[in-house]
């Protein structure tokens, strides 16, 4: 089962859903020609079917093999990658002084979702090496840039990000990993990370890893951690390969699913420590991994759209072909394929909105992000910047937490068949489950949401969306088109629950944080779901102009069973964040007894 | 990580949650001496702690092998089950003229549950003779049942229930398997069988494989099946095994997960057709396979919460262990176990509420399916069918969904960890899985519940639940105990959401069908929710009452927890049943476009 880029609905998402269009208009994207975007996007999808959807399978089947420290991918990653760089993917919103395209980010982000829907594992090694692009750009010296930023802007080399330890996962602070100052400015860095993904592999000649260690003299927790750069082959002064450094794969783990992409352990120092270079500043690491964690975020909740996507053209295409039963009234001779029953339906409609949803949160969030450097108006850039913000625990989380519905959804429409690895079906299913885990699990990106995001500035940055999603509701109500059936009313409801839960939770916030957190998660769904809501109705209102409306109804049928059927959660949610506080702050004597 | 029954819980919830206990008062039960029940469990969880649990991880490595058309079990199978079988666990509620213990299925469902808790895989071949059992018991002649019988209830054989083909799955009707009758009264059966649970293994002497087939002369559809019973190696007349029979596994498939239960491609005919005998008349097969369809679907509703509690156990355990980070206003040096953050609290009571809201589910479509079979009163009798047959799918489907959706919890709860197949919780999601499909897609046990169950006697089974558990809501009202929080609210608009949608579906079953089956999905789950709500009050009301009230608080809690988590969404799950059929039904314009 190969997979087809949805450029129709990808562009309209962009443009509308998203707001690329208005914010051209409005100049926020500066001299930025958006007329070939239709063209990229095209491209992409090209090559992701013809090329990476293919490698899918069999990255699932032959995964990776570790041998004397070294990671070989399966059969026919390593051209692909080449190919692929080759082709310039790598480097769609790279800056152009080293050699990207500096096309935004809401470009790229189609892209991503391209490259994760097609073959996720393979997508996943361009991602890290995009957090290390931004990291390096943003910190490093000019020196360290001239060496490694045109190779990282074009795949030439990939790039890893080294924070975790056994004992420090989502507490980053409690890392152990040493780095020693040296005479020459370089420090010798030892330690174990684990999880490190493509932390060794065969598709290209260098890796530039971007490693958390600490100081001798460093403050505990958060305040002493460093960020180091410390190639696998140290660089000569005429840019050709030098000694191997002392970092190393030497375990990698034997996962539910992304079978293809290596999980490294990786070893610094067994020889007196690895030669690493510091980025930005002493004791100042995690402002730089702060720099690029919005990026990295919105790429893995694109993982997720992608994965969801893939999942639901296997599951509409198996539907179509699958025969079992009657539908009822059917005059056909013998049995009808699955897809007549309303059931069915209903699965694949909800997998369909579910997914449309998350791809419009992810793209909005991706312009923000553009509007945040690219408008040359200030203020606008800090309004960005705070919707930006706001938006990325929402694209991760709520994305990737669709992203496992929808992929077990298509194991449910393949029935029997949905459980046999052969189908395929459940490589999606397997190989989505990470992706509400890695780059902060759901759960922070809850708390972040609540604590950091809505909090900021007395909830400004959501009263001012909220007034924006309002105005859709309104063009809604006033289309009075009865194929919106009872959309304009749900959303209305679940803006209200969404008002009246975010107040509620900054009050709790000054007065009893722990209530606040316990209502986090639904509170994030919530959220998730009257957003994607709207701006799913913003899409088709704008189907509704567009091509004299000619492909209205269906994305005004998309936007009401998100409405009648995703949205309408909202009212529950809100109760749930508002009186399960004390249910959840009393699990001590259910848990512990 | 080893796995301890629940016995405390478990017993709550058979006693009062259930019913059982009413049901004794009631002398629903005849003369059982319900005094062992207690004793029953423990040494069930002994021996599941024991010998089955250390098991579950060496099936999922090891899994199964082919060869020879022969199906080898992993390390230590065979042994355990002859252990298993030897201490009497296969017969609990089998009949006590064939050796059985005669014991009720209520008893039997705990069991069950704990069989799947400790070890699904294994626990699946017992399920299955189980229903062997049952159609033989029924529609069997006494030659059969004195040659088979014995053997299927004391595990001595194993039985299989071969209904699929490639074109018949959900369609049963569809099946071309074929049967000739011979001159001795016996049949010739030929044809291919795939997802056969444990067609073949090397744990018992002989397998005795009950075949759906059609005779050359039989009606299209489901009223021309016929059932025949297929031993493995033929009995001669004095009870020692004869010849292999024409029946043999040619495949086996690889799959998610239960990887230690052999799922196999069965070949009848290769050397001129199987020998079979007749189960009850020719062309009443489908009648002989509804017999045991409640007792098998409640089969898999027990692995559904089986599933999820081993997952609960596992998660509370690592988030007890488990540093990281701090909680707000913790005075601890260093990090906290995670269980302190209320986000993974929230979590944990998720997994804990929705295990026992299914629990109880389950073990009441027992105690209904015993009084139905029990009780000395025909009137009894036969409104207890009734509950029993409104049950089952509910217990089926809302337990099974309740399996994916705690065991990806218990995976989330680890992190990073969860995503490594080494720590164990990414095995209980993966086996879940197939637990929403198989016995009948969960999409068809809502189809059954509103088509058959609910539209049954004008909703008379409906009603007279909805008045049930009406009364529970009361008696949670009238304690005024504040520990309940807003659940008596709660529960109170989660039935009123289940009446009106009642009455919209049967309206719909006349008027527009498509409509009504359209809502069958979120029926079912708002049925589960009110009436799982509803019945964990009724237990911990119960709590209130026993020893004192000593563990009155931890029920209360769960029953708060569920009230107002789960069956708050009671609501919106009312208006996405009456609301969304038009878009389902519109779905075409956006999933053929």
């Amino acid at each position: 089962m190969t997979y087809r880029a949805p450029i129709n609905d990808m562009l309209l998402a962009l443009n509308h859903g998203a707001g690329l269009q208005a914010a051209l208009k409005a100049g926020h994207y500066g001299d930025f020609d958006a007329d070939m975007t239709a063209a990229v996007l095209e491209e992409a999808g090209r090559f992701a079917s013809d090329v990476l959807a293919p490698l899918n399978t069999v990255g699932d089947k032959n995964g990776i093999k570790l041998a004397d420290n070294k990671v070989t991918t399966a059969p026919g990653w390593p051209d692909a990658y080449a190919r692929w760089t080759a082709a310039g993917w790598n480097g769609v919103s790279g800056p152009e002084a080293f050699g990207g395209q500096g096309l935004p980010l809401a470009i790229n982000a189609a892209c991503t979702e391209i490259w994760s829907a097609s073959n996720i594992a393979f997508g996943l090694c361009p991602l890290l090496t995009l957090s290390a692009i931004e990291a390096l750009d943003a910190h490093g010296s000019d020196e360290l840039k001239k060496i490694y930023l045109e190779k990282l802007v074009t795949g030439e080399w990939t790039g890893t990000m080294q924070l975790t330890e056994p004992q420090a996962g989502s507490d980053v602070g409690a890392l152990r990993s040493r780095a020693e100052r040296q005479a020459d400015g370089s420090y010798r860095i030892s330690g174990t990370k684990i999880f490190i993904t493509y932390g060794d592999h065969d598709m290209t000649d260098n890796i530039v890893h971007f490693v958390l260690a600490r100081l001798p003299d460093a403050p505990a927790g958060t305040k002493g951690i460093s960020l180091f750069l410390i190639p696998k082959f140290l660089v000569n002064a005429d840019g050709s390969l030098g000694e191997r450094n002392d970092i190393h794969a030497s375990g990698v783990e034997h996962k539910l699913g992304m079978h293809a992409s290596p999980t490294c352990t990786m070893t610094m120092g067994d020889k007196g420590g690895a030669i690493g270079y510091l980025i930005g500043e002493e004791n100042r690491g995690m402002l730089c991994m702060f720099t690029m964690m919005n990026q990295a975020r919105l790429g893995v909740g694109l993982e997720g759209v992608g994965i969801a996507d893939r999942a639901y053209q296997q599951a509409l295409a198996f539907a179509q072909e699958r025969k079992q039963g009657r539908g009822i009234g059917s005059k056909t001779a013998g049995m009808d394929p699955i897809i007549v029953h309303p059931d069915v339906k209903r699965m694949l409609m909800q997998m369909r909105v579910m997914t449309a949803a998350a791809r419009t949160i992810c793209y909005a969030t991706a312009v923000a992000l553009d509007i945040s450097a690219r408008s040359p108006d200030a203020k606008v850039r800090t309004e960005a910047a705070a919707r930006g913000a706001l938006l990325t625990p929402i694209a991760k989380a709520f994305s990737t937490d669709i992203g496992n519905e929808v992929t077990s959804l298509g194991v449910q429409i393949h029935g029997g068949m949905g459980f046999i690895e052969e189908t395929g079906a459940a490589q999606h299913y397997r190989d989505a489950r990470i992706t509400a885990i890695y780059e902060g699990t759901n759960g922070i990106q809850s708390i972040d949401l609540v604590t950091r995001k809505l909090a900021a500035s007395g909830g400004e940055a959501v009263w001012a969306l909220l007034d924006e999603l309002g105005g859709i509701v309104s063009r809604v109500e006033a289309s009075n088109d009865p194929a919106f059936g009872t959309t304009g009313a749900k959303l209305r409801d679940a803006l209200g629950s969404l008002e009246r839960s975010s107040k509620w939770l900054l009050e709790k916030l000054a007065s009893a944080p722990n209530d606040a957190l316990s209502g986090a998660t639904p509170y994030l769904r919530l959220f998730g779901s009257a957003l994607g809501g709207c701006m799913l109705a913003n899409e088709a209102l704008a189907a509704r102009d567009i091509d004299g409306g000619s492909d209205a109804t269906r994305y005004v049928t998309v936007a009401r069973f998100f409405a009648e059927n995703v949205a309408v959660q909202a009212g529950s949610l809100e109760r749930t964040v508002m009186d399960s506080s004390e249910s959840v702050m009393s699990a001590d004597a259910v848990l512990l007894a």
